[in-house]
């Protein structure tokens, strides 16, 4: 893709109130842009990054075997009453209709999912199950903060599952618990998994997952080797101590969280009366969990997990594009054409083998601006074709996460770029 | 996908209250469940029809090279007031917040887009250029009717295309109606362009989609050759005249709205004052076009088009897998093996081609409540695997767009079915 094609570029200068790296890299880059306070719209490449996240978060959970669905932002305030939370939970968006209806803003889909479930659960022999959305929440914050960490209108993947026993249930949970870390581990964030309180949804145990971050908000005690982590608040062990789980140094660090997973018990199922037949003929409420993924918030995160002064590094795995492409201008015509034609097939060559690639041809901004726009953005990977380096029959190549570049060929270009992306 | 593992089956009975061939089916078949008038959930089977959809409707857009984006549903009053059209859009949802913020709720993003084109545009070297999202909208209708053709939520893509002059913005414009022919074709919808009053966006010339079906709400004059139509209540040719574009005759038809286009004008650059500086130097108003097509309401269309008594009749493109794989139970355990082989390594085969399966492994169900079914999802081919078949090394093939069936040697199955799906 063009540069010069993308009507959302970069801005000179950082938004004067950014409150964190992630509002101020991702707005000045083009990546989002913010219609008002905590909420925002994703412009092509911040939603480049997002689709990228929300999918590896998809394949995890359809490797557990959930099926997706997408439920509606529109809730009866009927369903909201049945589990207490219409009057209860005061980040809720309520709405009156011109039918004189009242509907809740879809802020999480317990209210939604449980009689959905209900209208196929008739005995045992249709569970367990669990589903799965990627949708847009509505939360509504009092503060809204921290650019996309903290919105009021944000992406989330929510998932929740239905069994007949407590065992069931806990194989499944544990299951997912290790499914998110493998999901964050694929967005190339470092996370701990921490033991948190229920919250709104339940009293029951629940996880936390903490990505590592000097900028995150919590301070936890984390095995530095192992996934194991406990919030200060509620620490057993200290600074120093050996990991119970796996022997390793615990130490104090400060994450960002970003999902949660919550043993509903029969919560929900009791507001719904959500029940089945079991073997012996008896009726038996059925047991829930529930686990979220801010997508949104996971982008954010990775953002100020991975970033420097000069901008975002985005990990392989969800940066926007992999190569960032910058041609210099030239004011010898022929050496011109030649500098063009040589980004033209390598772009072609590379889109051919599946890699994607942003190319800065924009003819009236200097090398340095560039270059900074290119560490801005933070694509893995900076490949920039001038007179000097065809002059070597090369192209200069330089990772973001490095600060060194070199020289190599042209005709290495295309080999090297698919074995740097793999 | 084993039927089996699917949670949202199929009902028996058809809902008491369906008001149309769509809420009918769509229900029924598990493909959506309705949370509340006009609100539903898209189910796995459904929301595979509603993505394939969306990506047919995306790869059109992008091959405008217009880029995706993703707005948000909140939008600040004040960008409503500045279009004067929070006080007159009367299925505006709007919502108040517990900081005192008033909000309204995404019916369209004119709103959102133009402060946001603002950002960007300072010349004409920015411009042209189109951007689209594909999101829910959400309008509070007076009455929602016809299952997912008119509800209170709903998806769609909206495009929206800045330009500095009117010749550019009609050239952009009839490129926009030709892909929307494309996508409406690839969808399987034969679809009539009809030139349509602006309603709430605008006094310029506008165009609507007419899918054609017995069960549209409008009436409309079309040509049986080309993609020309007039709705009745405006028509200048009649019933047998020439068409006025290519010479074809004319009929009267009934049709659905699936898409509209708009030549906004300045309408949306005089309320934000959107200005672009030309080549002299002169500041002037940037000329907008909107473009949009319901998706949701697509798949009902699709629906209402492609039925028959028994159910939905997908077409390839958009069906959501293409082959349903019916075992038939024998009280013969050997035979009983045979059967669940055959169709294992068929499944397996197949999806290794990228052809998706679903296989109905019920065994607790007779054949003619898994036919019924099948007919009833819709899927375009049905595949048997039974005692009977084997016994002559085969498989029974239908198609669900025909009444006839045959019996195919299972091992050219793999190839046919390859065939039949290209």
């Amino acid at each position: 893709m063009k540069y010069s094609s993308c009507f959302a570029k970069t801005s000179k200068t950082a938004p004067a109130d950014a409150d964190s790296a992630n509002a101020k890299f991702l707005i000045q880059a083009g990546f989002v842009d913010q219609t008002m306070a905590g909420v925002y719209t994703w412009l092509p490449f911040g939603l480049a990054v997002l689709r990228k996240v929300e999918q590896i978060v998809r394949e995890e959970m359809n490797a557990l075997g959930a099926l997706e669905i997408f439920m509606p932002s529109l809730h009866p305030k009927e369903f909201w009453e049945a589990t207490n939370r219409w009057d209860n939970v005061d980040i809720l968006f309520k709405i009156h209709s011109q039918t004189d209806k009242d509907y809740a803003l879809g802020a999480s889909h317990e209210e939604v999912v449980t009689p959905l479930a209900k209208k196929f659960i008739e005995s045992y022999k249709n569970l367990p199950f669990a589903t799965y959305q990627i949708n847009t929440k509505f939360r509504d914050e009092l503060r809204a903060k921290s650019g996309v960490l903290r919105g009021r209108e944000f992406r989330m993947k929510d998932m929740y599952s239905f069994h007949t026993s407590q065992e069931d249930l806990s194989t499944f949970y544990q299951k997912t618990l290790e499914a998110y870390v493998r999901a964050y581990s694929r967005c190339g964030l470092n996370v701990k998994v921490v033991e948190a309180s229920g919250g709104i949804f339940t009293k029951n145990p629940s996880h936390e997952f903490q990505a590592l971050t000097d900028a995150g908000e919590d301070t936890i005690l984390a095995c530095s080797t192992c996934e194991f982590g406990q919030n200060i608040e509620v620490a057993t062990v200290k600074e120093g101590d050996a990991c119970p789980k796996c022997g390793g140094v615990i130490s104090t660090v400060k994450g960002i969280e970003v999902g949660n997973i919550f043993d509903l018990g029969t919560k929900y199922s009791d507001a719904f009366d959500l029940n089945f037949t079991d073997e012996s003929g008896e009726r038996k409420k059925v047991l829930m969990g529930c686990y979220g993924i801010g997508t949104s918030r996971l982008v954010g995160a990775i953002v100020e997990a991975c970033h420097d002064d000069r901008g975002m590094i985005w990990p392989k795995s969800v940066a926007p594009f992999q190569v960032h492409l910058v041609t210099l201008n030239s004011k010898d015509d022929v050496v011109k054409e030649q500098i063009e034609g040589t980004a033209s097939d390598l772009v072609r060559d590379l889109e051919a083998q599946g890699v994607e690639v942003l190319w800065d041809d924009r003819e009236d901004v200097s090398p340095g601006a560039k270059f900074a726009d290119a560490d801005l953005i933070g694509a893995p990977l900076r490949v920039i074709i001038s007179e000097k380096s065809l002059k070597e029959e090369s192209v200069e190549w330089k990772e973001r996460s490095s600060s060194e570049s070199r020289l190599i060929k042209v005709t290495d270009v295309i080999a090297d770029v698919i074995e740097f992306v793999k």
